[in-house]
């Protein structure tokens, strides 16, 4: 018998009765959402399969909705960029498995409603899992992302995996001065599970594309409930659980602000860059030859000589506390720094402020030739130092970058 | 002129006027707290130091009670084991630095009300800022504290530098089976500012100490306000602030309970051993050389093939999201697991659960012979890998000590 997706079926095989409704699939298999939220496949041979509803005209008005809605004149221009990641993939059904397989295209099919916010356009710059991002590709996305600006986009949103979306966010945030806002949107749930996110985020992502907030940001849920998404940052923002709606959370400062889902208002607490403010400027070039080390307790330091033996050319330590490393560490500080390596310590905390002047082994860190990394996350500190050294100059220069603020990833007061 | 501790003087030296309290100092320049609360030096010689106030007889009055109430027989005993910290601390004047330098003594000096809870003994093991911890102190630290057990001690105070309090508790938690508490206790903020956290600190873990609660746990500030100390399981605690006083947070599960401190009573809320359920047992070996290698986008997998070519014994990854590293990292893991070097995954998120059965990656992860880190801490799940390869037991049997609860370490659900 023929029956399309969103159909209810029921299948009967070797005695056993299913029913459900008919999910998309990759293989021979017929797979379809139980009425327990399983989804289950089935070998079409031997089965006898009934119709019992035909699909909810539903998406098919909200699918012709979308294509009336994409020439639309009057809407700002939007570009998806699209990296991969749970927001853009599709559950495999013969293993469960989750793999990056859509295209920016289909996210729009998928979420046709933001077609109503923006004439949206889609690029696909990979189809990967955020795990796997290296720094050259942080690179070739900062210039796919200028070259869509440039093309006339009165925003950009990056589709990306939630894993590593911290870093990729920070890594644009320090390449690219923007005019227009840039915003990182992800889905800590696949949409074939009824707890997605990725609806609600894509939306809520897309009305900031359109907004007066030209920053390097990233949206995401702010609760566990689905009223409203955080405007994060996107120096200042961590992914903190591996599994909940709400695993995006700005540290040592508060988010930018709020898009309430009901309303789709926005409504931000801190300041922010006007669009227009900035040209677009592209410094895209980093240094990928930079480690991020945890320090714990009776560590051997010689994991310092690997790096310098390495042909590394910055260390951010993630010490303990205020910024501490054992004493048996700071000699291998030294070694680093005086090979013109420098080094910067940040805190394995996250939250507060580096501060190595209160005890013996900071103070000597600090005569070591260490930078203090102020409230800058492990993290971002790391993709900064990548930066900072890709743009060169001295050590001096890269230490005052280090230490300066320059995309927020500094609070000059850090929430207490 | 003579003045004493606690005196309020006036200095005039070369022109200038100061006025304060006299503090402890440990060299030749008297040292006193102004009243903006900062603490100057200044050498004598050449200086009319004018008497203004005897210091209040209060302090005195405390230490006689003190005094008074060490031999009482009808307290509990509880001793205290002072391994350095702030919270064994005094701030050196001359430099303004902190450094360890109390005993345990010194504490109950200081805090003279923890005395009218228990006959209180002191034990100096170490004097150490925290972050020169290492595996084979912590063997010694379980040691020390197993025989005040046997001598009788009801209760047991470890009083320890907060930066790696985290891990020598975990440490403890798994080397000891316990008939009594074994609290675990430090200081954010050293003893001569108004804002220190000691003293409430000190009297709600002395509380605990001669409670009913027969766990190894730490026990500190649950707020900013001095309102009550949570206690905290010892495998499930993190350092999540450089400086605030609530700092210590229980990680993917509530704490054990609370201390308040006007009334100082106990309110539990999850289950504990109770007191006198376990027999002393000791299992104090460790095997030092884990590696905890935190994973960053792009990062080189050359770093496993540094760890198991330096005889590691077993390599704790911090992955990203449910559990991941790209894609290049994996055929280094199953060269470490192929070695018979075991590999357990965890998550930077550090809240949530391991998952890694949901995307590509991670499956091949598992395949590979990782073993997941269920809901653990890295820092925990590193110790713990430390105490099970101490154990000995091959590697089947390394990766089910790892997969299974032995000190509330992994909890059944986590939190969501
Ligand atoms: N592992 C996935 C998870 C996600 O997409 O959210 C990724 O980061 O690509
Ligand atoms: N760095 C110190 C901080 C403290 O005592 O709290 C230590 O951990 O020993």
């Amino acid at each position: 018998m023929e029956f399309e997706l969103g159909d209810r079926i029921r299948i009967e095989k070797d005695g056993n009765v299913y029913e459900g409704i008919v999910m998309p699939t990759t293989t021979d298999h017929v797979v379809f959402k139980m009425v327990s939220g399983y989804n289950a496949g089935i070998d079409p041979e031997g089965a006898t399969i009934t119709l019992l509803e035909k699909a909810q005209p539903k998406s098919a008005a909200k699918k012709e909705k979308a294509e009336k809605a994409k020439p639309s004149k009057k809407l700002p221009k939007v570009t998806i960029l699209s990296t991969g990641g749970t927001i853009a993939s599709k559950v495999d059904y013969r293993t469960g498995a989750v793999t990056a397989q859509f295209s920016a295209d289909d996210i729009v099919d998928a979420i046709p409603e933001i077609t109503e916010i923006a004439n949206i356009s889609g690029r696909v710059v990979y189809n990967i899992l955020s795990e796997n991002m290296k720094t050259e590709y942080w690179t070739e996305l900062a210039r796919a992302v200028a070259e869509e600006i440039e093309n006339g986009a009165d925003g950009i949103i990056v589709a990306h995996g939630t894993d590593t979306m911290m870093y990729s966010a920070a890594a644009l945030s320090f390449m690219l001065k923007t005019p227009v806002p840039i915003v990182f949107v992800g889905s800590q749930r696949s949409a074939d599970r009824p707890s997605s996110d990725n609806a609600m985020n894509a939306i809520c992502a897309t009305k900031v594309a359109v907004s007066d907030i030209a920053e390097v940001c990233v949206v995401m849920h702010d609760t566990t409930c689905d009223d409203r998404c955080a405007i994060h940052y996107g120096t200042k923002v961590r992914k903190m659980h591996t599994s909940r709606r709400d695993a995006f959370q700005s540290i040592n400062c508060n988010p930018i602000g709020y898009v309430d889902y009901s309303t789709k208002r926005i409504e931000t607490i801190l300041p922010y860059t006007k669009r227009g403010t900035h040209e677009l400027e592209v410094k895209a070039t980093l240094e990928p030859k930079c480690a991020l080390v945890k320090f714990v307790p009776g560590a051997d330091p010689d994991i310092l000589s690997y790096y310098i033996d390495s042909g590394y050319k910055g260390i951010v330590i993630e010490g303990t506390g205020l910024g501490h490393v054992s004493t048996d560490w700071i000699p291998n500080i030294r070694r680093a720094t005086e090979a013109g390596i420098p080094v910067v310590m940040t805190s394995q905390c996250l939250n507060g402020r580096i501060c190595d002047r209160v005890y013996d082994t900071g103070r000597d860190i600090l005569k070591a030739g260490a930078i203090e990394g102020e409230d800058m996350l492990p993290e971002v500190a790391l993709v900064k130092f990548m930066w900072a050294l890709g743009q060169g100059g001295d050590v001096s220069e890269i230490a005052a970058v280090m230490s300066t603020s320059v995309e927020n990833e500094i609070t000059e007061c850090t929430l207490k």
